[in-house]
């Protein structure tokens, strides 16, 4: 399997003066790509899940930036025009800090333009390397998570962290790939992920179309495929990481890995530093979205509850930090994570390097 | 709420010399009946899931044999007809030992009659008898969990342990049935239990009907409840029972085990004492049926993973007996089970009392 052949998908392009993204609603039925040139469009993207996972609503965000600032060009009041829609975006969903990482890193770039002229130029450019080092960071990331896995046994992902959920290549989901490329993984299982089903619709297409085998499970098979002794780690992603090593991420990641812990299999986090939201002392601080009650109730726009039932749907959960056997970035690995071992990660953020 | 209320749905009919079943891969959108009146029919009906349910199943295998009895009536042969009708049955599902229990006492009926004629009035009566017991046995069940329920706080149950999983009334739907009436709990959660839904379709359903209200969750958000602090009891039922309290039941039903065990919430399994398999030392013996993989790759017959993605579909698993709080029967109960602790409800089956 060549290294070229599991990496094949990249689901945000922006050319023409437009974003255009894949949209993930479809997947993996069809195959169709939205066209947007303005802001509020973009945010109502990010919210419906035409684009999803906490690195691609970033850069999604970012890109949304560069065309609030096109639609400005020739208006006086060029940059409040710009940073309302900049606060429309930050609207868009509450849980994952790469959203608003990504916004501040923008609006700076606003800031120190001149003109809506030069504030179109800083901000695409700014998001097209957001785009690119998202993927170069993936890779790296993919390298060094991959390292940790001693060869010879399954994986289980949960959700979709993978080229859908990036720029390219994934997080979670890029370790899996690099893992695999090099023969260190035997078996790769998908929690199917619902209510969404990101993982039998997004990550199952992913790995099929790069020619990775997987088999799709029920979150509820998950507790006996981790007794079975098949899996070696659980690899997840992240929406947000507080400054502890706390955890959100897509619900169902915090059951994972408290059996993974109960079983002795190793549980990974693999995330860009954007992810880690170094004013968040703890996962107790983090806003869970709580997403509409129909996404549990119906399946594929058909009601299966019985009329009257209610729906309980939380859209992420925390992990804590002493479940966590490593958090692997774009920048390095801390294995079991505390405050004082991420802090060696702050400082690359900060000096914009990854931009 | 009168305690009438809250029971007031029966799956199972036997009139006129047929069997008619409610058809629970229907349910909730339609209520419709099938009807039966040969034993191999009834054997497809239970592998298809018009009935599921350890102890549904296992009497509607009880009616099968009546069927069975029925048409072999006028050939000399009866009885070679008969047993070859009740191999058929005992072939249609593996893993809930009810159906094994209910055609053993149907055979020795069949046995111990000299004529066919006489057969199909003994087995009609066995079949009704153990339905009738089926439903008293419950409402014991029900009594006998309520007194354990500290009142205050909600329950979470999984899968559909209700009036149409057994006779009627329920054993772990029966326990929350029973404590709802006397306010003992505040709140019902059901799992919609993937890839079946039988939560969302069949609990949630149930529960609506009869005025309880019920919050469906997807499994994958059972960990944060738990969490939560809401919930005091997690209920289940069970497929079959070790002599060591092992228990076998839906797939799922482990690793909320393993949840509440972590979060100090207490694990409660309801189920007849026909459930239990003395002749199994522990759970490790128990056949895990592994059904189709288009249970988890399809929707509602709606291919949702992408082709070539494979799907690992165990339709039960085990929980060990050191995880459950108390296993409820109708003849009582038994905390923190142990070969030594259950071999005390041995007595009342043998003797052939419950039927």
């Amino acid at each position: 399997m060549s290294k070229v052949h599991s990496d094949t998908i990249r689901p945000i392009r922006f050319a023409k003066g437009q974003l255009q993204l894949l949209d993930q609603r479809r997947l993996p039925q069809e195959t169709l790509w939205q066209t947007y040139d303005a802001a509020p469009a973009v945010a109502e993207a990010i919210r419906d899940m035409v684009v999803r996972g906490a690195p691609a609503i970033g850069i999604t965000a970012a890109f949304g930036v560069a065309l609030a600032c096109q639609r400005a060009q020739g208006h006086d009041d060029w940059r409040a025009r710009v940073t309302g829609d900049v606060e429309t975006l930050r609207g868009a969903r509450p849980t994952a800090v790469n959203l608003f990482w990504a916004l501040d890193r923008m609006q700076a770039e606003v800031t120190a333009s001149a003109s809506a002229e030069a504030a179109v130029a800083a901000t695409t450019a700014a998001a097209q390397r957001m785009l690119d080092a998202d993927i170069a960071g993936n890779r790296n990331m993919g390298a060094l998570g991959a390292e940790l896995i001693e060869p010879g046994r399954g994986v289980l992902t949960h959700c979709n962290t993978g080229s859908l959920a990036t720029g390219g290549y994934g997080t979670a989901l890029g370790v899996i790939r690099a893992a695999w490329d090099a023969s260190r993984i035997e078996e790769v299982f998908a929690d199917e992920t619902r209510p969404w089903l990101q993982g039998s619709r997004l990550t199952a297409w992913e790995l099929v179309h790069d020619g990775i085998p997987v088999q799709v499970l029920c979150e509820g098979a998950a507790a006996s495929l981790l007794r079975s002794g098949r899996i070696g780690w659980v690899i997840v992603g992240a929406d947000r990481i507080a400054a502890n090593g706390d955890t959100a991420n897509k619900i169902g990641t915090y059951g994972l890995a408290v059996l993974a812990r109960a079983h002795g299999v190793r549980f990974m986090v693999a995330a860009p530093v954007a992810t880690i939201d170094f004013d968040m002392p703890n996962g107790d601080g983090i806003p869970i979205e709580q997403r509409g009650e129909d996404e549990v109730l119906a399946l594929g726009g058909q009601r299966v509850a019985a009329d009257g039932a209610r729906g309980f749907n939380p859209a992420f959960d925390v992990t804590p930090a002493d479940l966590i056997d490593a958090i692997v970035t774009e920048s390095g690995v801390v294995e079991a994570p505390t405050m004082e071992r991420l802090a060696v990660l702050r400082e690359p953020a900060e000096t914009g390097s990854l931009v």
